[in-house]
């Protein structure tokens, strides 16, 4: 077992801190966010950050790095008030990955990396047609995180898309059957293992295995 | 495929609403919450919301539900300004699972689940002995979210215990081989499979896969 403090944190280089800080929280969620400015520009910037906020209204955060760096998929948030959330899956998580690189403004991550624009139902911004699980999301809050000049958005879901079989009778998504992918670090991708699922839990009542329908 | 609209989530029975939301954000990592109360009373909680916010400081932030529900561990965070985060593996994850029935304030989830309290380095708050990977986090700020009443805590990494074997050269933290779960839904538990490490995105440099050990 090997133990780290502040003092080792701030004897780390910058890099090696970064990835071994980011490996702290466990396993993340991969999801793609697609943009367009006003202008007709798209963009498509991978995310680790989306955090589940509420159900009733259906709401996610999201944390965006500090305005010292190019962020245009923060900008077109901001400025067109929507914006897609896409699973990463195995089928094109490299893909999803390079759209983290620092293109110019004028480039569209889309094409750069070979990942397909969809527009549905007359919604303004690109979905990623690869992607199994599609969301569309509304911008309904800005926070920015004094603490470490962050911003965290606040968005509430409007419209999903995905696929019949993934989906049981109780409302859970098996999104292990769509082959989303899950990250640690800063740059690991993993396929899940099959779920268990584990009944509501009560006090004094042992917890029960439930099939994948949620069926005792 | 099928879509759903915010006219098809009001239409949702609550539950059903809850499981299909929490299934949106894509995996979600698994840690349990250790605290202790001025008085002395030990509390276990697990979620599955702990975000990376910053690696310099090292942050992280955590989402509890509204305070209409009983929040032993919210409250003991407020009061005590520690805590724990416990990676939940698969051989505890059951037992984690449980620590979300709802106990009596006088409970110990650690008890009442059969999880061990370990304490370290003269720290306050218990940390889970079963558990590879241990974090002690101090708060440093409270947000509470108008949107839904929910509270966002954001606590400073203070110190970290990792076996050996799953640190890599270049500080990232390899969670599979400790067998660190991912949450999908409300109640599904996943271990992951073998990651694959991609190297640093750079615009026109093809993406290369990574050994584990982070060396090309």
């Amino acid at each position: 077992m090997v133990t780290f403090n502040t003092k080792d944190f701030e004897k780390m280089d910058k890099r090696y801190r970064a990835k071994f800080i980011n490996s702290l929280s466990g396993a993340k969620s991969a999801n793609l966010i697609g943009t367009k400015s006003r202008g007709g520009q798209t963009n498509l910037s991978i995310v680790s950050s989306a955090v589940h906020i509420g159900s009733d209204p259906a709401l996610m955060a999201i944390i965006f790095r500090p305005a010292t760096v190019p962020r245009h998929t923060f900008e077109n948030i901001l400025d067109t008030k929507i914006f897609s959330l896409n699973h990463v899956s195995e089928e094109f998580f490299e893909k999803a990955h390079q759209t983290s690189a620092r293109y110019p403004r004028e480039v569209s991550e889309f094409d750069a990396v070979g990942l397909t624009e969809e527009y549905v139902e007359d919604y303004f911004c690109p979905f990623v047609k690869e992607s199994a699980l599609k969301i569309l999301m509304e911008l309904k809050e800005v926070h920015h995180l004094q603490i470490n000049k962050t911003e965290m958005i606040i968005g509430e879901v409007k419209w999903v898309s995905a696929p019949r079989e993934c989906l049981r009778e109780d409302g859970y998504i098996d999104i292990n059957t769509i082959g989303t992918m899950s990250v640690t670090g800063l740059d690991s991708y993993h396929p899940l293992k099959k779920g268990v699922r584990l009944s509501y839990a009560k006090p004094n009542q042992e917890v029960k295995t439930l099939d994948r329908d949620g069926l005792t």
